[in-house]
């Protein structure tokens, strides 16, 4: 028994463990390769196999998320030689605790046999989360090795969509009859022997398994055995259908603080149950997922990933930027003109630009932040309008105030301090009317509101900001 | 009973109905204020009065979280017609669940007796959590008027600094003496009546009070009654200290899936628990100002806050950018001969340092994840560097050609075109250096590496970007 800490540090020291066995190993690797002394090299080689040996018992005593972490914490040789030490009936569940792209690379060095054998004895829930990133032909192996019943819920769970409750869902439930005794119920439960994990509550149906209410654990516990079922059930219960948006049923179990929840079909029937552990992996992920799309990655990167991949990986943003920077570079060639006679716009435009983008972002991040935490109707969609235009002028006038001063003080050109004033004016007001407009039409049109939105935001203030700065010059300096 | 889709559109359809009772109100009282017809604007008020004593029993219906979603929903005046539909006995629940600023308005309007009254009857460790926002007297009186054991796990929570387990805490616990039968457990428990939420295990403990491990219920269930809780403790358990980091914590219950876990002090006394929703809501906290901050806002906004507040918290970052901003053009500035000459590079260096940006940002986004997911020794940081590198030299030579030819394709000038490749891959170099070098410096130095890496290293892309492009134009251009 530890506590965390001391456990974290367990871990940490048996990564350090590892990487100094394996580099000593690499050692005796060479010495056979280049020296002509195989004997040595030959004894020390026994001395590190039973090092290893003993690297793969205390990979043995850890967690399967320890193990991962250590896997993903390693380059990619080391890696597989880690992979290779741990017990093969425990690649199945270390295999579900990695990150996508390390998955990939263990799955690369594995043959059919032995992924057969890894992913045969995990849950037909976890196969499911596994599917994608298994090749057909183990997959078939599998599935026709399956029990019809759980052939049945594998096909089930791979039917949904990755962002719906189908997804999420377990099948581990227990259920017990509406109309039977708690000393009944202790019974069943003691038959079973096991509960499995994050069992808080029992799922109570009827004859024709029908789902009729919950039995919470604690609940249980503290009533009198004679009591029945049915007089213990909440009124009040959280359930989920299948097909409900899996983000959806994350702020429910975040709103109504909950550790496992129902999932019933149209008719009524129980047919998986929903645990908190799905669910934090789901907000884990879907935060990640956002930081890397704002970040420009495509998708997450394991840091010892070929640096092809890499390119690859952050191809596509470098893509969309390309093209949007190009188009701004065209409005300015628009204007070089005017550049040519008065070349303090060349060293003032950024700035325009930039602050604008600035203002543009802090009004998607609000809107989309509102509009994911509750629904905005078209009364509050005007006054966010209103009150961002608002926001837009005063800040204006403040820092557009404030760069007319500067303006002046570089180049002592009154005129040109008041352009600056318009034009960052100008362009803030651009950006507070698109900042609230990408993302209120993209959920309009039902998208991601986020998604993209910071791009799009920022491309419409450069060229906008651009446009609007060496136009207003045009007009008024030359 | 309902899912919770249909749960949600209730809450939706009554979140409607309020807004439509409440504008018809504001008819009524403008009819009452305007009009000559006293009479009949009093039968409507009559009407609309019921219909809000309607609306506040429904509310009493509602979760304290849907009621809290509800308030964030609605402008402040509306707000604050329905806080005072509220209950008073549910004030303090629904306190707890509004986010940070909407709090702040729903504390404003009441006064020190409703606060009092409100917050008294919150446990100790919830209270901890809304004593930042309360006024000091109403803190005062609250605390004189605890019990003495509750005063001291009252002053023990607040002690703790926000980001550790001391401020997940709470004191919700059950324990159990290590020595006891089933039997007696169940006749303890009994004689509770309630278990608090979350309860998945009870803590065990010895005479002295000293943590000797937990006893899961669903192990408790399927047990023989006449067993000793010291028979079914597992071996491996999963505690913390109060000041382990709450981060630390986070990742500890997402790794090993834990519902609740014990709290230690150094005299391995048991202090108290952390439950799985209190970690959820610190993930979703954490992501949430993450994001806030990426969008350059300091700190959640109410999006019916006034204008004035929404100034403030936006000013910081612009003030942050209105400065790299005047440094970028300053570089624009050494260089205003070369562009005189050159108007083309006007146009075309937004893009040199656009595209740095992009890099960079990537580069950061990526380094932060594997900081944060698990740490990176010497060695890892030296191959991360030669990779970044590799990555950005083979990106400098593809886009760096690709904008080389569209410059040729604009310009029709070839040594510009390779001014202009060589200033792109020369600016990824840089941006990959500082995107490992950022991170990698403020982890060392126990600093958040993500918090301000992306302004910065748009700081350095952007003016560097500036010098290298026009650097290399005089050079070889003019």
């Amino acid at each position: 028994m530890a506590d965390d800490a001391s456990r974290q540090n367990d871990v940490q020291r048996l990564l350090q463990e590892i990487r100094e066995t394996l580099a000593r190993n690499r050692l005796v690797e060479g010495l056979v390769q280049r020296t002509h002394q195989p004997h040595q090299a030959l004894v020390e080689n026994i001395v590190h196999r039973q090092n290893l040996a003993l690297l793969a018992s205390r990979l043995d005593n850890l967690h399967a998320a320890d193990i991962a972490h250590i896997l993903e914490a390693l380059p990619l040789d080391e890696r597989l030689v880690v992979w290779d030490l741990v017990k093969s009936d425990r690649d199945g569940e270390v295999l579900l605790e990695v990150s996508d792209s390390v998955r990939e690379s263990l799955i690369r060095v594995m043959d059919s046999d032995e992924l057969v054998a890894a992913v045969g004895q995990l849950d037909t829930d976890e196969l499911a989360d596994l599917a994608p990133d298994l090749p057909d032909e183990v997959m078939q192996d599998v599935f026709s090795a399956l029990p019809v019943e759980e052939r049945e819920q594998l096909r089930f769970a791979m039917s949904y969509a990755e962002d719906s409750v189908g997804a999420l869902m377990d099948f581990d439930l227990v259920s017990v009859r509406v109309d039977t005794t708690l000393e009944a119920v202790y019974r069943y439960l003691r038959r079973l022997k096991e509960l499995p994990d994050h069992t808080d509550k029992l799922f109570v149906v009827d004859r024709e398994g029908r789902f009729q209410g919950i039995l919470p654990l604690k609940k249980l516990i503290v009533s009198d055995p004679s009591m029945v079922v049915s007089d213990l059930m909440p009124r009040d219960v959280v359930s989920f259908r299948p097909e409900d948006k899996a983000r959806d049923a994350a702020h429910a179990f975040e709103r109504y603080d909950l550790v496992s929840a129902p999932v019933i079909d149209e008719q009524n029937k129980l047919v998986g149950r929903v645990t908190i552990d799905a669910v934090v992996d789901f907000i884990r992920e879907t935060s990640d997922t956002e930081r890397l799309s704002q970040g420009g990655l495509r998708e997450e990167e394991d840091i010892f990933a070929p640096v092809w991949s890499s390119v690859k990986n952050r191809g596509p943003w470098l893509a969309v930027n390309l093209v949007t920077a190009i188009i701004a570079s065209r409005v300015i060639g628009l204007f070089e003109g005017t550049i040519e006679q008065l070349v303090a716009l060349a060293a003032l435009m950024p700035i325009v630009a930039g602050m604008g983008g600035n203002i543009g972002n802090q009004t998607i991040t609000m809107i989309v932040r509102a509009l994911a935490t509750h629904g905005m109707n078209r009364a509050d969609i005007r006054n966010l309008y209103f009150k961002e235009v608002k926001v837009a002028a005063i800040n204006g006038v403040v820092w557009g105030g404030v760069l007319a001063l500067v303006t002046v003080l570089m180049y002592g050109d009154w005129p040109l301090g008041g352009v600056m004033m318009l034009a960052v004016s100008l362009n803030f007001l651009v950006a507070a009317l698109m900042g609230v407009t990408i993302p209120v039409l993209r959920n309009h049109f039902g998208r991601d509101p986020a998604l993209g939105s910071s791009v799009l935001i920022t491309a419409i203030t450069d060229s906008g900001g651009f446009f609007i700065f060496l136009g207003l010059a045009t007009l008024f300096l030359l």
